[in-house]
């Protein structure tokens, strides 16, 4: 096997995050995160964010991330709307659901919500006898390398808030969606009631930064966190990866890094006339290709095949913090050869 | 402040344990456990544990590690017996209780159960207007620092098996209680249906491996861990560490330095006539100082408070795989002055 | 308001329900199931099921049943299949996502699965990130007044053991459905593993009758409705009118008397050339009016608008024991003046 | 057996309700509680509350308005604090833990808990790894048959007010602390924020009312009621008979007599210097009677062998709307020839 473009996890940890765990290697520091790398990394979180006025916790994953504050929102008869490709409704093995919450979902575009989706599910859903939608979960980017523009998160938001609905926005993959969309870090406080800001697939070793807007949201967390056994024993593990990822631009850097191959690579197959998937702008791109020009490339690379569609197969390349230009050049190489 | 003995998870993690992490840095592993470091961990975990006929699965904490193995073993209607002082009980936040069972308790002694106590709470639990108990969950070392006997253990297990209970250890301090008791890791397939091997507490960044023994708790158990948040992307990275932890006698040798040191200030201690809460034979001691010498030590060094006792405070030090002899050696002195 | 179509459970109970329930009123009996009229009324239930081998538990509504089955025979990480048109999916209000598990939908046909539709749900659950579908739930009548077949059902049911998947039959109108389909009670010992038997819908204060054939369905049950909240004191109450229903031919007698109500009501309006939104033959019909007619009937009768189609208003009539076939001549003779 | 003194549910409903549900059994009815009988119901009830800022909801049996009152006011992360006798702490197999939370318990005094119990628990749950005590749940009468005053429940509930605790009481056998209490119906409106008023040990088929007085606790009960699969179809059945019972003084008319066949038998026990178990003045007593004794009554007699207690077995008797004097006396007879 070259290479692998399996997933943007399968490289252990960028080199500058690395460095700075090593550097804690010394230290004492106070458990569950009370300490004071946790504190300083939520400081330079929040200087990012633009805003004093948010709680922000660390967690380890984003099935955990998501299935802990989708809990915490909802009463018990309440629903979580999504988008039927969704990582809650497809990817978490009913996680959602073992927290007691139906997941309703709606078809949407391109793997996103719009206003007009959410009228349609609230509608569906008037008496004591179906789930009373609670809240809506979207993903930065979304499960198809899609994105959400500003005005579309807006309009998302302002009619989440007309209807009593929290939003919340999945972050597993917010560096590259950073580095795509119009939407900087310093927006969210005015976008959505809370989100997560994705580590693991930006070069983490694990972690991830749930981040609480509205103060509704705020009380007793760290209870609900431990309760949904979420509470890391050594917080400031992650803690320390957030510090250095944000006392620079270094969080951002990587969503440029990949989405910059994720680009070059669907450049590359557009010239070669290959169709996609779906039209995405971040580091997972989705082009389709006959069952033996797949089956060919397998032998070469890893990856993962998406759907079966007219014409073939979608299969999905995803770039990581550590993919190379080099790797990217060669794959497309190879395909050119495949499909000669 | 002069050093902490507050906890085992203070120090972010032993030097061999990240060296192994580093060699690995610029490998691609598969996502999810399915690398060849996970593999590779189990196998030598198996060659400890003497024994084939087990599944291993790496999660990253203790609560979820108890919530996911309690919650796969129980039927809706069942609870789980355990020690009144039990982590679970006590230290959990009702993490057991939100996966929908009741965490039933006896006292026991010294942090421990015995068949007299299990036989108690099944004679309570007679008929369909209680709960069934379905399993028993002891911690080897319990939270008091003391450790079951091979006969006690072995005692408790039969008892399971003639009642038709699952029994679970909790080996959050494993490494501690191997050094310390007279059961290896090789009998535990003899003395449980299941257990988890702590590594948060034995110099890991984090992590724990939960061993199943009884093929009924086998199926699926990958389905659950993901239900329950608790299935890690980079699952490498809690392998590598296990890799290396039992690749030679890193794991018991770690249990062995963090004991002696407990041992040193145990001892100490009792030659100062200092009283003590519980008979502990691993790395956690629970020494008995009147309130005033609490608060002059408090100001050294950190430690937590454990309960208010007749004569005073009962107070835990714990020693970790970084505790220095040196450390503990001031912290004698310290209080002998403290003391005169 | 000259009568109401708008359901089956608009009436208090069947009158020679009630007088069982009367005679019965100096009697004292055990509480929680365990008095004579809930063994006799079990015993009279296997006469017409012509087996001794199931287990039968009496509870108080459809929801609670479909809750307390689903929830015992699923493990946490599983999943129960349905219709996307199933009383469990829409019409429950999150009950069974409420104890843990998802609810997967398939479109079938007529809110009729078919094996085909199972196929294609245990193909897109095929690893570790998605819930494990672990049944199938089925209703009969379904939702929209249709019914299985037998060979329909033996086509599921053979697919089911096929594939390790426990099958489930809501049958809360179960009366309806037997007057109508060519499966009698004595067949479902071959055709399911459970189902329950509606008591509410056939002119019942209230009740419903579990059935487990499915040896691995039966330990511990009676504690699983308990702990669901479902374990009634006065259990003698639903078991009385159960020994009533099935001593003679009353509940299939009550069948009967409500389709041929409804086939006469369809009959009339299909002279009228009325159209339908799906093909009942039970108690459940759905005749499609223009808005304007749909709004002059409702100042008489009252009934359930289903669903805005095509052409108008798909509407609900039901017929119960208590409806008279000069309540249904009259609603026609109010319905051709209104279309005139 | 000559006579069932085992509970207070034997019989199946009191003449004067049956004639109540007879005499609506030729009308029809709106579904799920949203019926005529429903809302006569709940006005008749806010009389003798007198209030009118309440929201009453019907449901069928006392683990489930437990379960359902008790999920709706808890997060996820909270507990409910209950005397260690309380039903939902033995007699529920956990039906509440089954919504997610656990039931933390302190001894109390007589079946009841006392300010200081409830600060004592507090105290014990200080951080985020404790669950959050979000509640307190007291029975009227208790489980041993003791009953609060005035002033007790008026000190809990100021202490529950001051510390942010919500206040729940299970009235299951209301009516007979009506009858025995200084409290009256129209004083729980500033005694607790929820309570319910049991039906079903007070001579209903079944049924009890929840009574909501906190604001905070009314919005989407009944999707909450739904949820918890609690919400009747024939609601109405349970109304006609609270209707009935609150017309008049019914409902404290029966718990006047079943106290006043309980007291005579324990004023002849005494006088026979019969020890008691626990000073009940309710329908409940559990006098004290050595093995030998309890073997012999237990050929002529039905009741409920409690606890063994120093010098025998204590058991209990319970009176209910149907016993008569003269059962009672005949007792009290073959107690007599028994203990001579």
């Amino acid at each position: 096997m070259k290479y692998s473009f399996r997933n943007d996890y399968s490289e252990l940890g960028h080199p500058a995050l690395l460095e700075a765990l090593l550097q804690a290697s010394n230290e004492q520091n106070k458990g569950y995160g009370m300490d004071r790398h946790s504190e300083n990394a939520k400081k330079l979180i929040k200087q990012k964010l633009e805003t004093e006025d948010c709680d922000i916790h660390f967690v380890t994953g984003g099935t955990q991330a998501n299935a802990t504050i989708i809990s915490y929102i909802l009463r018990p008869f309440e629903a979580v709307l999504a988008c039927s490709t969704a990582h809650i409704n497809v990817y978490e093995t009913g996680a959602i659901e073992a927290t007691g919450h139906k997941v309703v979902t709606e078809e949407g575009v391109d793997g996103k919500l719009r206003p007009i989706d959410i009228e349609h599910a609230l509608k569906a859903h008037y008496d004591e006898h179906m789930v009373k939608i609670g809240m809506v979960y979207i993903s930065q980017s979304t499960e198809l390398g899609t994105i959400y523009s500003y005005d579309e998160m807006k309009a998302i938001y302002n009619y989440c808030r007309e209807h009593q609905l929290y939003l919340f926005i999945d972050g597993a993959r917010l560096s590259s969606a950073l580095a795509a969309s119009d939407i900087s870090l310093n927006m969210f406080k005015d976008l959505c009631d809370c989100f997560y800001i994705g580590g693991t697939k930006t070069g983490f070793l694990s972690g991830e930064a749930i981040v609480l807007f509205n103060d509704r949201l705020k009380p007793y967390f760290r209870h609900h966190i431990k309760n949904k056994g979420a509470l890391l024993a050594k917080g400031y593990v992650v803690a320390i990866q957030f510090e250095r990822a944000f006392q620079d631009d270094l969080y951002s850097t990587i969503g440029y890094h990949m989405n910059d191959l994720a680009r070059f690579l669907t450049n590359e197959l557009k010239d070669l006339n290959v169709p996609f998937f779906s039209e995405s702008s971040t580091n997972q791109i989705f082009p389709i290709f006959s069952k033996e020009v797949v089956e060919s490339l397998s032998e070469l690379y890893d990856f993962e095949v998406w759907e079966e569609v007219p014409g073939g197969l979608a299969i999905r390349f995803v770039t990581s913090w550590a993919t190379t230009k080099e790797s990217c050049q060669e794959l497309i190489e190879d395909i050119k050869k495949i499909m000669n």
